[in-house]
């Protein structure tokens, strides 16, 4: 009865920002946005992804949305913070978050965007790379690794949040990121994982869960989100930093 | 490794926050957020509940939040858009909604909360109530029912949108909300569940996606969100509206 009644997922412009778009001279800008399922403890953080979404539809992008067609590394029942028997694809999982509107990773072609932004959450140390078992001696997925690199090659920002700049730092040594503030309460983890990016031979830089950090060498664009103990509206605000930043160099 | 470094969910004021509510003597408003699921086509839509979070938060609300613990009427594969075999739990998978910080709606009490807001998606319509294959004839769940009852006999505000309007519909006879345009292309399906709500005895005011309409006599607040064809940011506002109301009217 009700199967259509829900609008596809569209970070499009409408008319009205279209035309100024248009006015102005700007093409929009065509992002791409790589998930890693649907949830914090196995896939991505749900409201990272969607403030990710919320921005670059505010900031006139085009998006389309991609995941690795690989099943997930486990599944966590999230009510009791425990690993699952079940077996979840992280591309069907991430659909969730896209409204159905997401496409196999091995389709994404750099050529075809200006830009591309990974959300954090577990799933980004899990289902992209191994961080969360192997640390800094981790091994990235290919499809991913491929897709980062293409784009760095290409000269085109990458956009970072959360625990997903570690796999920046795994891929491009020499490379600066921020997962948040070094030797602060409120960032419980920042320190032990700076110290890891530190041994891969690339900088952390401290950065408040308001500010994103801009590696100009590399376009590499990072904010800490939810490595921070803050308020969800200051990890969405921070994410909204990234997100221009992004923008700004595509 | 990373098993705690990602801060719990927090939807309370940071302190800075918090000292401006202090010094202008007002007491953060507790708020309970009823979720379905966690996917537009199975559960609560989940940029809806992500945008209900943020909003409350920079409100300076305190949030609870609540499922029912019950099996989804079904379980949608989000790529495919069709139903799997698989079984999945309301509480459970809401829980990836509030980064575990959730619990059972048989525990939510309305004397301990000054409001309450259910975000929409089709678990709205399928697990809260069976809008999605009965329509107007529809069965509320037993809990939705009274919870939504509590809080009305209290006279405390209640936030709907997208398609969970219609609850408040079948709940309170002769009540008004909003699901979006009537006869407007972009809000494809307003047209048929305003009739409905009509049916029901209810007045649908037709309302465009940065509005919320306002019942001040049963303090319902209501948007229509995805029910309209727009970009995300756009819905993320007039979920805005919708909880900047509510929170006035708690």
């Amino acid at each position: 009865m009700l199967s259509k009644y829900l609008a596809p997922l569209s970070a499009a412009p409408g008319p009205s920002a279209m035309l100024t778009l248009l006015s102005c001279g700007q093409m929009s800008k065509r992002v791409a946005v790589v998930l890693a399922g649907c949830g914090v403890y196995d896939g991505s953080e749900i409201h990272e992804a969607s403030a990710v979404l919320v921005h670059l539809s505010r900031g006139g992008a085009s998006v389309n949305m991609f995941a690795p067609n690989i099943d997930q590394m486990h599944v966590i029942n999230h009510l009791k913070g425990e690993p699952s028997q079940e077996t979840r694809n992280v591309l069907v999982e991430s659909a969730r978050l896209a409204r159905g509107n997401i496409q196999d990773l091995s389709k994404l072609s750099a050529k075809d965007h200006d830009a591309v932004i990974i959300p954090g959450g577990f799933g980004a140390a899990k289902n992209l790379c191994t961080w969360a078992v192997q640390g800094k001696d981790c091994s990235v997925n290919p499809e991913v690794q491929a897709v980062l690199q293409a784009f760095h090659t290409e000269g085109k920002p990458i956009g970072l949040c959360c625990i997903s700049p570690v796999i920046a730092a795994k891929v491009f040594p020499g490379c600066q990121v921020t997962v948040g503030m070094e030797k602060a309460e409120k960032y419980p983890n920042t320190t032990d994982t700076a110290a890891a990016i530190a041994q891969l031979g690339c900088t952390h830089v401290s950065k408040s869960v308001s500010e994103s950090h801009v590696d100009d060498k590399n376009k590499l664009v990072t904010t800490c989100a939810f490595m921070c103990d803050a308020p969800i509206h200051e990890v969405f605000d921070g994410i909204g930093a990234m997100v221009k930043d992004v923008l700004k160099l595509a």
